[in-house]
């Protein structure tokens, strides 16, 4: 791209040092250990006995694995674009979950500290998870830049909602439906409206797999499938309300699996299965039973939300993706509307009925109400908004015809071939890469 | 194929969702949560203090990434069959689950309830290693429709085999040498006898891996290296006994990747190492140390067992595999004879011994010998009923010559080269995807 | 390669044999299981209780994770030298923690034996990374049988070393900052050195990624990423001091992403990012905390290691590895001096200032200079000698041109392309592999 220049060179470090220098101030005067200690948490104990302060860590660990792994992986299918759906991803999360812990942790201060723990570990790579969801819908046609924009701006969002939703509403969202896949989906929806690009509506070559991204992306998404029990029972009470979280959510995904591989042979062309439904569909129903996720909705009913989450999602992909490109210009790159949009209002829509049907410990019915109307709320004024910064023109945004292209941004090895040496194709490769 | 039609378009959809269905009302009236009471579980106690419902939940994370993962990606190993592996290994070890959990349960109810907790999840994801097992034998050869059939078949079997091995002859086989490894890898065998094909007796060009694939294969070989301590301790007596069934494997898999990597450099031409032996004759000292796992044989008395099931799987791959394809007409795809058959056996006669020898708390050789038999009567006989009926014509089994490709059941992306975006390799990769 | 020939048939398969009957043979000797009883250890207790002998498994789980799938897949990245790097990485770290088990047990028996528990097995594992480590700067340049030489040497001399650190200096090391990263990296840095390949010196061909084994080698680096707080924490003392090693390795490596992205924009050719440090730096915040991860350094104190260890990290391999290997003839394959060695001796050095200004509970600022100091000349002159001894002639160590290429000792799959099955390419690629 000889007459455009991405400004890499100078914005994005520069961009990127500041932040984790502020960061790092902000660190030494807000931040410290939790010695146990000086405050009341009432998800450190259970029956009255005082746990380990690493408890919770093998579910951290699960959490980091669906992150990092997970996020990363999921993202690789499109076939030129490996390098920045895990590396970006690393990036996102690492900065993400620092600032996430200082916009979560300004809430509950004590004694004017943020004391961190294992807990507050666990929602600040939550808090990750949102900018993550949105990064799936602007994939391939954004700049680091812009994404680390993205960033702060989104996790700064979803820390007041999920305050207002959590603490001010009361309302349950123990696996985060609203507050993450909901909120990060339409976050994300409506900055790829804001950003929307005609040249790219008729389809852009490297906007597809090839058969290795394909298994690529499949280490994303049987990671995050293996490891949702874990995402949705974190924060859970422990105890026994922890084990009906983990419960709902594995028979959740399991009936899942079964209802997109079933709706992905009848919707596609001589009944064959697509790898998209098949990577994001079999997901949706850890989605979507994350509200009701601890609540007595026994494992059929949870089973219920998966199969009818996994339906949905494939159903989407199929028929509703298609409509938001072309008349709505919305053009999604990972589908995440059908992945954590549509089943992430199912799951609040299921929390309110279980709700109201006495299923949840505590909460009304019209709380969770409120608390879905917030999360779409903040999500789709704050997406516009922050699609709006994200849109200034001087923040190396790819033109159209270097959209799902590492090598924009990225030092790409020659694909030479690996049967043949030979020194033309290498130049040839190399000058593509450097063009 | 013009001539030839899977039907994927009706039958297996229409059969996956009355599966689901069928399980979920079943789940309505029989499965609810384990709450902590009216049932006695010694399996739940340790020194006579209550542990935490999720005590067991890394463990069972870890079997669950070796079912998932593990299984799957070992599997993807053939160039041409990896959403098949990695995608059918998530089908149907998603329904195999629920079956199991529902089918092993039916033995243990109380108050008419099968009550779910973390225990048996992981017997439920146990019951669906047999299936998975099995299906490394026939990779390539069945549809999704013969292998739900067969996941439906086996994991009933296997709960009958185990009821009968662990309760009523009282057994030892804490990490299922005879149980699992054995019965599904005979189980397998007799289906793949069953639907032998003469067509593939002198190779298939897609019967093989190429360099990315091995690697791919290798995700899953590492995984269920790692985790396997864990497959063979999450169901011990909690405690020392345990501790012993990890440290046994542990050291057993250490010992068996010396074996295997000196074997397959011997046997091999000039000798050099192949993948095959790496990938898969360094698992058979988990698999062979299974049933004495939990056994006071001492770490060196479990490298021994380990090192001689590194040599066997690694003899067996080279010298028998070929026997018994072409004298027995046994095509066993990932040759599961020599990971999971005959270290299966070696397990169950080093239980017969160790139990004779008093190495263990309780049970008695004779005992161990009748499980060893009905676990390889039970397989045999019942892995050739369901082959007769997975050979029934209508349920889509793919003709020789689509064998091993994933495109005859799934859409599969244009395989244009990276470096040319030649319309006319598209064209003709995609006319190639959809023949 | 007609006129040479590595005698793998012989050599490797008889080392590798003798050497498993005599490690089998010492732990009949040595080693039994810990039965709880005989002997004092203070890393299993905590405020009093005792705990559960499988309280640090899975901690031990995440550690073992990293060597074999980490350090595995970490050194994918070579074109063609995918499966020496997690074949032979699985290979050394089965036979190293055996060896290592003995090593380090040795000094601390009880009754004559070595009582074999989840700690020992940590250990153990631990005393693998420093062969991995050197294995990464020799990596593609050794045979198998100079590596497992250099395994029992290099484990036998780190158990020396670490006992004198540990036990007689009485130094600080939790995350091993010192006794492995900076050892493991100047081991096999005079390893190298010895070892040196003036054929090399202008490239090699195969020494060089291409689009795919970056993608494999990303696996290797997340998960040492998102595991690295199990590593520094592992052995440190339960309950709190352990918390704050997790919380001091979580921030640090966040940190050290953002300055390590943000030095290889500024770096490199238009600011573009370069795979080889998003591999590598981004890792080196995790080695460079080890040693005061443990300590009051409060969380910013930690970001700030993390952040300058990044920067070194990154620097060093755009500048410093092409002086190591034009002037000093040290050709350091992986770049194990940027990723372990310089961000090791920066671990050591900020545990100095850390005791100096009484972070830590014991130990003095003297005895941790000293600390470092026996790290480095053990690793430099065990290094040297053992870099001799790998030197005979008889080892089978390959050609220059046979070097980074796997088919000089595995059986490679024939390369042809996927789309056409040409005979003639796959004749081509086969007389290529058995060249």
């Amino acid at each position: 791209m000889p007459a455009y220049s991405t400004n890499m060179r100078l914005k994005f470090p520069i961009l990127a040092l500041i932040l984790e220098i502020i960061t790092i101030i902000l660190y030494a005067v807000f931040v410290t250990y939790d010695d146990g200690h000086g405050h009341h948490d009432d998800h450190h104990k259970t029956n009255g006995t005082e746990k380990s302060p690493l408890d919770l860590y093998p579910m951290f660990q699960d959490v980091h694995v669906m992150i990092f792994i997970g996020f990363g992986f999921l993202m690789t299918f499109l076939k030129k674009y490996g390098f920045s759906s895990v590396g970006v991803n690393l990036l996102l999360a690492a900065f993400g979950l620092q600032w996430g812990l200082l916009m979560q942790g300004l809430w509950h201060m004590t004694d004017g500290k943020i004391k961190m723990n294992i807990f507050g570990m666990i929602n600040a790579d939550f808090s990750t998870a949102t900018v993550l969801i949105s990064f799936g819908a602007v994939l391939g046609k954004t700049s680091p830049v812009q994404l680390l924009i993205m960033t702060i701006l989104e996790i700064t969002i979803f820390s007041i909602n999920e305050h207002l939703v959590a603490n001010i509403l009361g309302a349950n969202d123990v696996g985060a439906s609203m507050i993450i896949h909901a909120f990060g989906a339409y976050f994300g929806l409506a900055v790829a409206r804001v950003l929307y690009r005609p040249g790219l509506s008729n389809g852009h070559e490297n906007d597809g797999s090839v058969y290795h991204s394909d298994m690529f992306a499949m280490i994303g998404t049987v990671f995050l499938w293996m490891f949702w029990p874990s995402f949705n029972s974190a924060i859970a009470e422990r105890g026994f309300p922890q084990l009906t979280a983990v419960i709902n959510t594995y028979v959740s995904l399991a009936a899942c699996v079964l209802s997109a591989y079933a709706f992905s042979s009848l919707v596609e062309h001589k009944g064959k299965l697509d790898m998209v439904h098949i990577q994001n569909a079999t997901l949706a129903g850890g989605v979507a039973v994350g509200t009701c996720a601890d609540m007595q909705i026994q494992p059929f009913g949870a089973m219920l939300i998966g199969f009818v989450a996994g339906i949905i999602s494939t159903l989407g992909f199929k028929y509703l993706s298609p409509v938001l490109a072309s008349n709505l210009g919305i053009q999604d790159t990972c589908g995440v509307h059908n992945l954590h949009g549509m089943p992430g209002i199912l799951g609040g829509l299921a929390g309110i009925v279980a709700v109201a049907l006495g299923k949840a410990e505590t909460g009304s019915a019209a709380m969770q109400a409120a608390a879905l109307a917030s999360s779409l709320g903040f999500a789709l004024i704050g997406g516009a908004i922050t699609g709006m910064i994200m849109k200034l023109p001087f923040w190396g945004q790819p033109p159209d015809q270097n959209c799902f292209d590492d090598s924009l941004y990225w030092e790409v090895p020659n694909e030479e071939e690996e049967n043949e040496g030979s020194l033309a194709a290498a130049e040839n490769s190399k000058n593509k890469a450097e063009a």
